[in-house]
């Protein structure tokens, strides 16, 4: 059986004979006993292995490096009495793989720009293996959250020749040769909602989880080049409905990891200074917010606070400092957002009756922004065209996504999360770069 | 309660009054009576929705066009007698979104050129409605295989500037100025198994599913510009257990896959001439052949078929022609080669003590071919760097990858698999273009 840190507590029996494999994170002792550290990457927690000098040459153990890779037989103690619930007493032990005296992972205090210079070891650190476990767990959970709900999971295409959203810098693919390799400009999709909603007509309910692209110049802790996106799409939904499906999504999966992981939490929180558990309850235990853009731009205009742009008004388009006073410092807590000004939100959305605003939301959380914006979709073909036009989008490009209205389109509502957005909103790390294994921002693409 | 085709036998009782949602697949009758079949993208199998002129306008009723999405309400009737199991007795039903007259799927015996022109309509068809659900339940599956054995999802890098493979033609990637985005030529990924590698090194187990590309100016049937991989690597494996891994994989996925679409795989067990579920049962219940690769050079040698390359030796570069007799006439069944001559494998691949094969397999199965590939990978650092001068690799380029072995790389093994390929192997889909939703091939960019 190959055991697994984690759960090395349910699985292994008192005096048990095991065999064990991991990294070495520290190295103790004296001429009698040494205690290593070791680590095998399944949990935040060390598991401490014991050895004696009556089986060990311990002057050579002595010299096994932090970061070595090691093979340890011996028998599984239980140690109430200890700081730690158990420990193997080693009867075997072979370092398979010693490190060099350049291994950068020396101590555990390392600051986090250092360690974006090595991505390819920095997630043997502590703080990063918290984030990439926990990372993996929220996007397992996301799958299975959809497919509970009986959600396809479509794969729409990275390679597009659709802008989506009209806005937003893209990437241009070619191959290297002068001769093209498609037969027209080929982009990084920016989205994969367009294609999502040929699938949510006719598939009903649909999701999307993969990679998306903005080659935006800016260098900001929010923004990557490189980023992955979940987009639910779902037919017959109205945006009230799509916004249930979100704070359902984001209580279950969070709800979920939370308890799948608690030594990390314990480790992250304490970093936090115990403001993360704090906060992550908050939410799930209280009714998400959702108001009126309306109602955001009145109490916006009611704050004690000097904004920089003070000049609140109904068609002022939100910045970063105005949401951040909603989320962080009036309603402490996520916040959804409805019915946009139609003037800065994308054509496909629904219009209102009023005319003047959209079937919109973005949900905002405290100290990341924008987790979720989403939308309830135009299904009435002209209004769209009419939508079109006004944004200068080209009515030939896009014959394929008017297919669709004239196609059946039951009407559809969805949204888009930013998962990193997610990651850092749930371990609480502030740079979105700290959220991805291996970032590409502007200028920056290491390995 | 919002009812899903699929499950309604299980959820809904008889008598009972509900709601249901779906587009139009036939509709049919008299002035009497109309019977409405239904499809909600859940399943290949309709719903008969029985509408009689007690309640409806059934003049107005007959010109319901197919495609069409439609919201009924009506009681739930278990069927006995019937045909179908089921079907709904409805009170009040409304065409909410009508189809225009140039709706193309208007039959279901479309061919599947014509259907490839409509990427956007054509998973309204049932054959590719099935392969699409079931495309959707083998990706779910394959998630939460990894999960339970604990290997942690890792996104790697879809821009990048490494070449993986060493081979392969890669996409360029940069914005549209001339100023370049990166500051470094940029490429899209066609591997994630080198930054997986770095994963798995702390991690243990750890895996990828992300899409991968290839900018090969060929047109078959077999290759794609853009294909999802997936890509396990277990740090401690050797080749065998990497091999028992995959076989295991396949195995627990499609056996649940089958299970959750009965209806998906009778539909395609009649379009095959009931040779699907046959072949699938075959695999499902034997153990999986392994040979060496000196072992298939026999095999060839000794067939009685004439190859177009009949100069069959030890050092032979096997071609489809190979495979296929393999897989197809010899074994009826996957076959594993393993050790291969190392000169026309990776660099990174592990060099056997024989000096001239490396710890390689390849997965072949009947009628796709290349399944899998994979290897246990060579941890010697000084061994990677002779091959990579062999290769004309770039040291300095791929000093990241050699650090892994120096910082206490345990040795590890793994594999990719193709996902349209298990796609059209699970489904007995003929072409690749049929196994994704939007294809990209050389000169061919639709949506």
């Amino acid at each position: 059986m190959e055991i697994v840190f984690k759960n090395i507590m349910e699985i292994c029996q008192d005096n048990q004979e095991i065999e064990v494999k991991g990294w070495i994170s520290s190295n103790r002792g004296n001429n009698k006993i040494r205690f290593i550290s070791l680590n095998d990457g399944s949990t935040v927690d060390n598991l401490q292995i014991v050895l004696s000098n009556e089986q060990f040459n311990l002057e050579e153990v002595a010299k096994w490096k932090i970061g070595s890779a090691i093979i340890v037989k011996g028998q599984f103690k239980l140690t109430p009495q200890a700081p730690q619930p158990c420990e193997i007493k080693a009867v075997e032990a072979q370092n398979i793989r010693p490190t060099d005296d350049d291994y950068p992972i020396q101590r555990q205090e390392i600051n986090l720009e250092t360690l974006r210079e090595i991505p390819h070891v920095r997630h043997r650190t502590n703080y990063l293996r918290s984030i990439m476990l926990i990372r993996s767990t929220l996007a397992q959970e996301i799958h299975k959250f959809f497919e509970k709900k009986d959600f396809i999971y479509v794969h729409t295409p990275i390679i597009t020749s659709n802008d989506g959203e009209g806005a937003g810098e893209q990437f241009i693919v070619d191959d290297e040769n002068k001769e093209p390799f498609f037969s027209k400009k080929a982009t990084l999709a920016v989205t994969g909602q367009l294609h999502g909603e040929a699938y949510a007509t006719g598939f009903s309910k649909i999701y999307t989880f993969g990679p998306t692209f903005r080659a935006e110049k800016s260098n900001t802790k929010r923004h990557a080049a490189e980023f992955w996106m979940i987009e639910p799409e779902v037919a017959f939904y109205n945006l009230n409905q799509i916004i249930q499906l979100a704070n359902d999504l984001l209580k279950n999966v969070i709800k979920n990891t939370i308890k799948k992981h608690p030594k990390e939490f314990q480790f992250l929180d304490e970093k936090s200074n115990h403001t993360l558990i704090k906060q992550l309850d908050h939410f799930l235990n209280s009714e998400l917010q959702i108001i009126e853009y309306q109602k955001a731009i009145e109490i916006l205009q009611k704050a004690d606070v000097q904004f920089e742009d003070n000049n609140i008004h109904f068609g002022l388009d939100l910045a970063t400092e105005h949401e951040k006073y909603l989320t962080d410092v009036y309603f402490k807590a996520p916040v959804a957002i409805i019915n946009y000004p139609k003037e800065f939100k994308a054509f496909y959305m629904y219009l209102n009756d009023d005319g003047k605003t959209v079937a919109a939301f973005d949900l905002l959380v405290p100290g990341v922004g924008e987790l979720i914006g989403g939308s309830q979709r135009e299904a009435d073909c002209h209004k769209l065209i009419e939508r079109m036009k006004y944004y200068n989008i080209s009515e030939q490009d896009m014959k394929w996504y008017l297919d669709l209205r004239k196609f059946g389109d039951a009407g559809s509502a969805g949204f888009g999360i930013g998962f990193e957005r997610l990651v850092m909103y749930v371990t609480g790390v502030e740079n979105i770069r700290d959220a991805i294994p291996f970032p590409r921002t502007f200028g920056n693409l290491k390995m």
